[in-house]
């Protein structure tokens, strides 16, 4: 399942709870679109602001909604207890895989990013995606912890942040300490096509969750060798980029998300707030212009 | 409350869950010795690792155990409505005072953290101390984001990390910015006498926690003015500041009162790992060359 196009839809979340109906249609909607796989509950899913109930919820949901795409869940949490418990709730629910990042409250040593992937690989019956994205859980993967980490057995892919630049190099470096049977996937949509043009076997996309015809269509090319193609797509949707680096990707999806009427205005847990009203017209002066309307 | 030495104990918890005797027992040595407050469920408490059941029940042994001393209890989370529900919960408890760090997952904005403590402070009824805390939040709070912060309803102290260098100037611009109602405390235990010197009211202490005794001679030398005195108490303390500065003073402190007798072997949850056994023997070492036998 760890190639092409895997979308991460929103979880739309207010503070009354997560609107399941509206969250089954944007499951729904990339399966439609045909996107390879749907990572629910990532860092565009909120996972890190829901309880276990509603993730279990969200988890079958996504699995139902999905008809047969397969759905990737994820399951980090501060505590490895929670992260077994969650483990064993996605699978229940269905999910083909499971997505873990090592969040973190005190910093981890390697010994300890290590002990719980160990821990939870030990108990797993999907294969797992190794969630390396410092923005959120703030653990630096040396090159050495990777290639430990994916030593280990349920290991299914490494999820990299995005590569802006000397991409070739780190997509091949990586691929040297990596078993073969492990898929690399690049995250970081504004220089997502690097790392598909450099060889990434999958797009773990935020762009892909609302917008997956677009971001198919980007995946399509780079993966048919069609490496200036792709990249002439990625630089066509720069001023979305630009969003993407100045709000950060979540709370632009989530503004767009809502323009599109996918969601009511609300979808965002508090502490975090939604885009205020001038930046709100901005995303949507930007998704006009590129004619972001699917 | 928020003066002298707040002394923050351990929370014992292994896999099985949370050892409340070995905690009541910890909380009323700290309070036998004579600390003036006790942070329960502060970082070095493990907050962020317990659910909200665990947590409501440390803070009940807290204060029970206390006997009087005040107790200030640590209601981080990652999301406003999980806090507004610990908030709710430690009160009920008789909590003296609520400690709360902006968790993250996603980074936050300053409009952001400001909401939290907004959302939060509507609602309390004890006074809120502000947990600035880089090393574990990743949040940075400009001097504005203090004064915004402090000028709240309910805000009693702000809770600074170490001052390593110029801790008089950064005493002074924060007192400058305050308002003089809330008490500024100082954490950082290797660079805490620098503030405590230089005017901090109080010293929110990770040692104070398992050797209260020590805090003490130090807090008291500061605040009846001998500030030589206190500075000779802290460098004798270096070798074990090089070792909080090594491992982290929560490893180090679980370690230490897993050595004392005080908690069992296992008392950190999970993925966090106890020291190996030539860390631990390197912190026995440096607590007999010390003396700390308390």
């Amino acid at each position: 399942m760890f190639r092409g196009l895997s979308a991460f839809p929103l979880t739309p979340v207010d503070e009354d709870g997560v609107d399941l109906t509206a969250y089954a249609a944007l499951v729904a909607r990339l399966a439609g679109a045909g996107v390879d796989s749907i990572g629910a509950l990532g860092s565009t899913g909120g996972y890190a602001y829901l309880t276990r109930e509603q993730r279990a919820r969200v988890a079958e949901a996504a699995v139902d909604a999905a008809s047969g795409t397969p759905v990737m869940v994820g399951i980090g949490a501060l505590r490895t207890r929670d992260v077994l418990a969650l483990a064993e709730d996605a699978q229940n629910a269905g999910a083909a895989a499971v997505l873990l990042a090592p969040l973190t409250y005190q910093p981890l040593g390697d010994d300890e990013v290590f002990g719980l992937y160990e821990d939870v690989t030990h108990h797993l019956s999907v294969p797992l995606c190794v969630y390396d994205n410092p923005a959120t859980t703030h653990v630096r993967f040396s090159d050495e912890l990777h290639a430990r980490i994916a030593a280990l057995p349920h290991i299914g892919s490494v999820k990299i942040p995005g590569v802006p630049t000397g991409a070739e190099d780190r997509v091949a470096a990586l691929r040297a300490l990596l078993p073969a049977s492990v898929a690399l996937g690049v995250s970081g949509d504004w220089t997502a096509v690097r790392g598909l043009n450099s060889g990434c076997d999958v797009w773990y996309s935020v762009l892909g969750g609302t917008f997956p015809r677009t971001a198919l269509a980007l995946t399509r090319a780079a993966q048919s060798g069609h490496a200036d193609h792709a990249n002439d797509l990625s630089d066509a949707l720069e001023p979305l980029w630009a969003l993407f680096r100045r709000h950060g990707s979540l709370r632009v999806m989530a503004a767009a998300a809502s323009h599109l009427g996918l969601t009511g205005e609300v979808n965002l847990p508090r502490p975090l707030r939604g885009l205020d009203a001038e930046q709100r017209r901005e995303v949507v002066a930007v998704l006009d212009a590129l004619g972001l309307d699917e």
